[in-house]
């Protein structure tokens, strides 16, 4: 019975994704939904056609992020075959840690992860899949600090000076929660000056860090950004590269939304000079269409820095005396024990559609967006939008037709970040999006 | 075609999972495995046979962890409603941060939290699901941190005086892991002395407190485990706890492998004395069959401890002048910024089955071990096997007829630990685990 019920259920989650859901969302209150749901968990288990429709109900009122028009985060749409990637990586159920209990998958993260970084510009080097791009970021942060400070895994921050820390004043806030995590405190976080476009000013981050010499601390890590995560700025990291060799400083390349532009011949540019970072976070979840969760931490050391910050050897699973080359369990590289497998859906993807068809993705995104650009310098009333944008945004939730966000930055009021991603996407949702936000806020 | 592709995938995935697995594993050394693979990410993509023999061959040489003959880490087993979960988070795609994207999952999460704290015994509290027990442990040492050391936030380690943590010396590796990623340093742990059974001794823990502040530490966070990972042990929590209280310190239970007792009746007094535990990490993926990953931290703080020690105040995500309660936007609880859902598994099984079918499970997980216990006993030769287990183990691991995990612990040479939970397992499964190292080590 238990069989023929999940055969149902498994069904009936694909019909989730192929059923033409009109609206991105169906919005409900937050207590009118618990109370759709019945979320209570009770003492006896419940019939099959019960659980059907529970089913159902959790399709039916979350958010379809694989709508074309569900513009709201760095991630959208459905890729296929990265989808089967993760069923069968839940259908394996493995842990990443050794050789032994997953065979298939420490050779083939090896793989992708050399590949990431082939397009990086790196012949060899280091790596692994995190849990998410604030992980990636703060292994980096670590890794760094083990190189500057070996002692520290030892005996702990009392051993060293007061650090600092560089990044743009529009830089994840990653890099501030990896800070106070780490014991560096987010006072030792140097913000460093941005121009127009969001872009870091090299100049500033030279003044920056000689005055946070000036206040006693020791500079060991810069966090540059290839696509920031409300404008999209692309950091020149030539220049910041010039500023951190000169200085010895580790530079890290937070490309967690900009690091698919390297699959790009036109648009790879942007990054240039990014194979003089020390390392690069990348989450193909966002622009590639992996799904949530697929970030790599990549790394151009040699020495095996990863494994030796991060270390604990534990018997129990990396027993020495083992039968297979033990240089394959990656475990220990990990600051997690179990480690959930990132790598088939990535891998399966790419398989199916060849480096040139990720790369078609990109320029697409890159030509909508400058579609999008365009129409909108023709059409009046889209510079401000200030205390209009949550009263836009409200009846566009309400009304289920799309999904975007909205924020102020910096001196700017509130104003609409629109993210292109989905391969599904047409100049006419580029078009739709825009009268939309005119038909919501014709009134105001 | 995509989507033919696709259904045929999913189909294939689904396959994968019922097909009647002879052997736990069909061994490979890694370079006959890699050929076999052909792992090279290409230029071009492939047709849909190649892609469909891709998936086959990952099945294929991948560990059927699902196999009632695989005892070697702490999961095991598959849970179709779980599994089921599990699909329709990978097909809904979306991540736990705010309402707006995620409004059933973020309320779903609060009720499942709620109900695991109800176990523990605490009518509130808070918690969230982490990636990985590794995880919810470090969450546990920064929120103690942050409620000793408040200031650690901005201005980081400097500010405060060496501390101290302790732990018995059986605990799981990712206290050492989180003492050197979070700069307290590994030589700040203290490991406490075990009994025979591998038990923390409180009599030790109270003396080794005084030893650290002898020695100028300063003792802050006590790190006890129920369910050790090699022997099983409970620590005795409420001698601990005595401790803590007396001390001042914040009590952690690292319960990731052994807090699902708390859903039996009968074997809940091994974690008597939880509810006066600081926090808790529960992991359901390890005896509750969820699936990786699955892991809470639940704090019985009611001060939003969790959310001021990690927050980060992102405008672009948690913007406050938003249409609906911002209370439910719980992104900045975490150290992540997207998150996976990780309660639909949960939640879905504990629908399908109830409380009374997961006390069920971890009954008859401690029946089927005190059989094995039994059995074992009956026999000559199980108690020690030195360096007869890596050849036993090789031998098994080429056959693939089960897999089972050796290591050396304290005093002791390698040893096989068992591990008891898939509720397919069966007496006879235990009778053929011990057979069956008796066959493969009858020559040693």
């Amino acid at each position: 019975m238990e069989v023929h019920t999940t055969q149902c259920c498994i069904l009936m989650g694909c019909l989730c994704l192929f059923y033409p859901w009109s609206q991105v969302c169906e919005w409900r209150e937050p207590e009118e939904l618990a109370a759709l749901l019945d979320l209570e968990l009770r003492e006896n288990g419940e019939p099959q056609h019960q659980l059907l429709q529970r089913i159902r109900d959790v399709a039916k009122y979350s958010v379809k992020t694989n709508h074309p028009r569900f513009f709201n985060q760095l991630f959208a749409g459905v890729d296929y075959h990265a989808l089967t990637g993760r069923f069968l990586t839940e259908a394996l159920n493995t842990s990443q840690y050794t050789y032994e209990v997953a065979p298939v998958f420490v050779l083939m993260e090896d793989e992708v992860l050399s590949k990431l970084r082939s397009l990086v510009g790196w012949a060899e080097g280091d790596g692994i899949f995190c849990p998410g791009g604030t992980m990636s970021n703060m292994y980096a942060m670590n890794v760094a600090r083990y190189r500057a400070f070996p002692e520290v895994k030892l005996k702990g921050m009392w051993s060293l000076p007061r650090l600092a820390v560089f990044t743009s004043q529009q830089s994840h806030y990653s890099v501030m929660k990896a800070a106070a995590f780490q014991g560096i405190g987010t006072e030792n976080v140097f913000k460093v000056k941005v121009d127009d476009r969001g872009c870091m000013i090299p100049e500033d981050l030279g003044e920056t860090i000689e005055l946070a010499k000036s206040q006693g601390a020791v500079p060991f890590f810069v966090h540059a950004t290839s696509g920031t995560t409300v404008q999209g700025a692309f950091d020149p990291l030539e220049p910041i590269a010039d500023i951190c060799d000169r200085q010895g400083l580790w530079m890290h390349v937070d490309a967690a939304w900009g690091g698919s532009v390297l699959f790009s011949k036109e648009h790879k540019h942007l990054m240039r000079g990014v194979e003089r970072a020390d390392s690069v976070t990348w989450n193909p979840h966002k622009m590639m269409l992996t799904g949530l969760q697929c970030s790599a931490i990549l790394l151009k050391d040699t020495t095996h820095l990863l494994k030796h910050c991060h270390s604990a050897d534990a018997k129990y699973l990396f027993q020495q005396d083992k039968f297979y080359d033990t240089s394959l369990d990656t475990g220990d590289k990990s600051i997690q024990c179990g480690r959930k497998v990132d790598c088939l859906k990535l891998w399966l993807m790419w398989k199916a559609v060849g480096s040139k068809g990720l790369e078609e993705r990109v320029d697409r995104a890159f030509t909508h967006t400058r579609y999008l650009v365009e129409e909108m310098k023709r059409r009046e009333g889209f510079e401000l939008i200030g205390k209009v944008a949550p009263v836009i945004k409200e009846r566009m939730m309400k009304q289920g037709t799309m999904m975007l966000g909205y924020q102020p930055q910096g001196g700017r009021v509130n104003f609409f970040r629109m993210i292109v991603i989905s391969p599904q996407l047409s100049h006419q949702d580029m078009t739709f999006c825009l009268n939309e936000i005119e038909r919501l806020g014709s009134d105001l």
